[in-house]
């Protein structure tokens, strides 16, 4: 490595330090539109060079966004995300700075088919609430939701108003013990029905997340399969050898949509 | 709540607990079958429930897992895989007790694209060194991995022999700094070159993790585009309330496949 090349590390690491700390302090807010690249360089006194990394480092770490044409703009900040926010759709989107919503297709409580029996570790017979439905984001169809509640909890929910908002947060403010979970990530095609409703052709890729919840003593209270538009939401994981950065982060993103 | 239903968890608890002991100490290693059902009823001097229930926490978490007619069996511990085994396809996969094996198509050293300019924070006309791979578990193609290095640590691949294992550990033992990483995760339709090297049709839905690598400064030494077979690998993401379990935990997960 060449003394130069030593020095433009240190220019572009800088810098991007610089506009992390404004970003994470709240001085530049989600939404607002960073300085042009131009005026980036006579701030710092530096040629392009360093100005475009910086940018690219805060950009792969999903704190800037940029769009074809317009200067980057500081975006949700995954990095911070906590449990609630991971867990429950609605804080999710709240805390992107936009609306959530949900329509209910079914809330029913049935006996629990033979592989949810094997999935909760339930006895054969034993009941559960089931419920579907469709969640929105800015009134766009992004995921749909099939969950499955144990019965000690779920039986609340039949007089909930599931269209209202987030379920999870209503069991959590009931003592619900939703403590820990663990979710399987992978990609499954559209199924007509789930096609129709998000918007996108059958047989469309779509991101699946598949949790359990348990209580902190191991009861399975609840299992979940997420099907979500992976052109409208995504997960973004963060990782490092840094002792000094408590690692790893997981975070859902949004994507910025055109209403169409 | 009943005290018979605290009588429960407290029964299915300790039997989880004890078994997950066993795990993780090696007394049960990876591959080996749990005692059935019936054994497990006699050894713990109880019913059919709590020992299903246990097996349930047990499958959600990740450390056993069922197929049709046999008992469940100790699968690999993907929660307590390393950040090499999340960054080196490689050592993920020998950590699953499977052989990793790689496929070289291409590698070139070229000046980057506009996209992969912004991306990685170049100067116009900067040379990296792209790399295209199909990876293989136990033989079985699995994933397709499209990377961009940094010429500063890409240039020392052009010797390197691709085909004999992984480019992740031969950087690190010559001393780049892959310091930490942000992982995008979506899902995909597969190309019709991807399709056919996955064995899959074409628009198959495919796992996509994109990947930025960065050294502890911020400089940007790697881009990968990888895409995966879902239903042979997927992400498994544990988090929890529970200040005395570090979380959250993010690992990849093989899936038994049947040797076609």
């Amino acid at each position: 490595m060449t003394a130069d090349s030593i020095a433009l590390f240190a220019k572009h690491g800088r810098i991007a330090a610089q506009l992390r700390g404004q970003i994470e302090s709240g001085s530049l807010a989600v939404g607002d539109d960073l300085p042009s690249e131009s005026d980036l360089q006579s701030r710092f006194g530096v040629s392009r060079g360093p100005i475009r990394q910086a940018l690219a480092t805060l950009r792969s770490e999903g704190l800037i966004e940029t769009t074809q044409g317009r200067p980057p703009r500081v975006r949700a900040q995954p990095l911070a995300q906590s449990i609630d926010d991971f867990f429950s759709f609605s804080s999710w989107v709240r805390a992107q700075g936009k609306v959530p919503g949900q329509r209910t297709f079914e809330i029913a409580r049935r006996r629990a088919a033979p592989a949810l029996v094997a999935r909760m570790g339930l006895a054969d017979g034993e009941f559960v609430v089931e419920i579907v439905r469709l969640r929105l984001i800015d009134g766009i169809p992004t995921m749909i939701e099939r969950s499955a509640f144990h019965d000690s909890i779920g039986k609340a929910l039949l007089t909930f108003d599931t269209d209202s908002g987030s379920i999870y947060e209503y069991l959590i403010d009931n003592g619900a013990e939703l403590d820990e979970g663990t979710h399987v990530v992978d990609a499954v095609p559209a199924a007509p029905l789930d096609a129709e409703l998000l918007g996108v052709e059958t047989g469309a890729p779509l991101l699946r997340v598949r949790r359990v919840t348990r209580s902190r003593r191991g009861l399975i209270l609840e299992t979940s399969d997420d099907r979500y538009r992976s052109d409208h939401a995504s997960l973004l994981i963060y990782n490092s050898r840094n002792e000094n950065r408590p690692t790893p982060i997981v975070a859902r993103t949004t994507h910025t949509v055109a209403n169409a």
